[in-house]
């Protein structure tokens, strides 16, 4: 492929195309079952419930510290698996990419996604590229659809009860705030990582308590989403422990000289877990022996007295988190 | 929803992105399966192989006579399974929806999408939406990933050999030459419809023929990219006959206007068909019977003497069809 820069013409279906695959796409991602050349390939599914999800993902920038887009793309659609209690297995991509984009670019983020997929043991067996015309410089959409074997029992938010905790897996907000900085766009600088990674191992982890209720990972929206969507679907209310969140200095710094709450940023990395009162003390112990789980915290109880989600702030107050109205930082994932 | 057009406040994971969401998708789109509070879904699978394809969707514009991009997206992912002979089970939706998008057009779109799926019996069970800045006003992009269970034999290119029959299921660019004068881009106006439409009742008609040897639906790049995938597959060159290919007076008249090639066209409810030339005229008159198949034709033979496509013009000619290399009509699917 002698361009630098990616045209129309390789959207075309045609010469540009097919070299755009090959010397990407295909160098990257082969596998035994992903046939570039077939319009659909057969699953080899393992014993076992199917799962099946799909996301969608536009960051700005394409590359930031801790991650890509391509690492971006299988761990939201992998993590989507895996809170739901399944191993992911397979993945089709779908890649929006626009005129103007360096090949470079594209390949450096391409060869980030099937290391990540190796990583995890997933394989992207399906994909397709369309080029959009040059607008405003944005390059590249990608879509991951995910299908899963599920082991273990069915999570539900229907299992919830009253006095279950909630728990996190980590420090919230890194994702947001790595992404906002390394936009530079309030001249601000740090060498803050996106905690963008699988929470495979938290996960599988996580499923051998038979009390383990729900898991969801809190992406857009962060924590505050995952509570309103908690109250909205089970009608019980939430009360959360400002001093038991963990949120890194450095996040807290940005959140503080900016106006954010760390309560709505996105992360990548993390899980949310609903368990009966009485596993969870075990369930902390069990991630904390966990690398990726080393901070855990218990955050918060359900409690059906209340018909809101409370927040007991460190100074002994009390505030309401609400659902997101508008949208502190745009195409964070 | 009392807004008119999309926001990127739509697009935040909160209160605006959950009406959107409920108001639009899951209102046209609603099915038993489809639980948008869930983060991946249990699919329910017959007995069979699971076959699995992505296409994603850039037409431009929008809405066309024939169609919209949501038709479209259902129509071109499983096409992709129907023509690997698997009938269509489940998708998923992506959609990257661009700020200032009329929300009414959006709904139009989901509803046909909707519509659409239901004709076919494939029910969209995992989505997710992803607004964009405001960029030159294309408005909409969909992925769809599908899921379909294999009947009857393996199709597969390995299994061409010398002397095969290639039919084609109907007119040929008929697709591509409906989009491009609905954007009036050439003063040019016209009644042409796009083919696009489910060809499942095509694909399983001819999958009773153990002679069937592959099928693909020529979309990007039309019969000729078909005919450039087949002999770089198989090595084997094709013998094509111009006057054997089905073409409406309307197409090739604007072809003939514009200097465009109807072989180069995208269709978008065609089927290629490779069968052993001895039940070539079975398939032909099994197509025939069938709506859809009224024109079909068998357009030419596999030729293992020959290492090019050559197709003998209606003059007596002879002439080489070569891969694609620029771009007739960017952004026809």
């Amino acid at each position: 492929m002698q361009d630098t820069h990616i045209s129309l013409a390789h959207g075309n279906g045609g010469r540009y195309m097919r070299e755009l695959i090959e010397e990407i796409f295909a160098k990257h991602l082969s596998n035994p079952e992903l046939d570039v050349q077939a319009d659909a390939v057969p699953l080899l599914l393992a014993e076992g419930e199917c799962m099946f999800t799909t996301d969608g993902f536009t960051v700005q920038p394409l590359e930031f510290p801790g991650g890509n887009i391509g690492s971006l793309a299988v761990h939201g659609t992998t993590n989507d698996l895996a809170v739901a209690g399944a191993i992911p297995k397979y993945l089709s991509l779908n890649a929006f990419i626009e005129e103007g984009l360096e090949i470079s670019t594209l390949d450096r983020i391409i060869k980030t996604l099937a290391e990540t997929a190796a990583e995890i043991g997933v394989k992207v067996v399906a994909g397709d590229t369309k080029v959009l015309p040059r607008g405003e410089g944005g390059g590249l959409y990608l879509a991951t659809t995910g299908i899963g074997v599920r082991h273990g029992h069915v999570l539900s938010m229907k299992n919830i009860q009253h006095g279950d905790a909630i728990l996190v897996s980590g420090p919230v907000g890194d994702h947001g705030i790595a992404v906002m900085l390394a936009r530079e766009a309030f001249g601000l600088r740090g060498d803050l990582q996106s905690d963008a990674a699988s929470v495979l191992d938290l996960t599988t982890a996580a499923m051998q308590y038979k009390n383990l209720r729900f898991m969801r990972d809190p992406t857009r929206g962060g924590i505050a989403t995952v509570c309103s969507e908690l109250l909205r679907a089970t009608g019980m209310g939430i009360r959360l422990m400002q001093d038991q969140l963990p949120v890194r200095d450095a996040v807290q710094s940005v959140c503080d000289m900016l106006g954010y709450d760390p309560m709505y940023l996105a992360c990548e990395g993390r899980v949310v877990a609903i368990v009966k009162n009485i596993d969870a003390n075990k369930l902390l112990k069990t991630w904390r022996s966990i690398d990726k789980g080393l901070e855990a915290a218990i955050i918060g109880h359900i409690d059906s007295e209340l018909d809101q989600v409370i927040m007991q702030t460190e100074i002994g107050g009390e505030r309401i988190i609400d659902e997101l109205e508008d949208d502190p930082l745009p195409r964070i994932c």
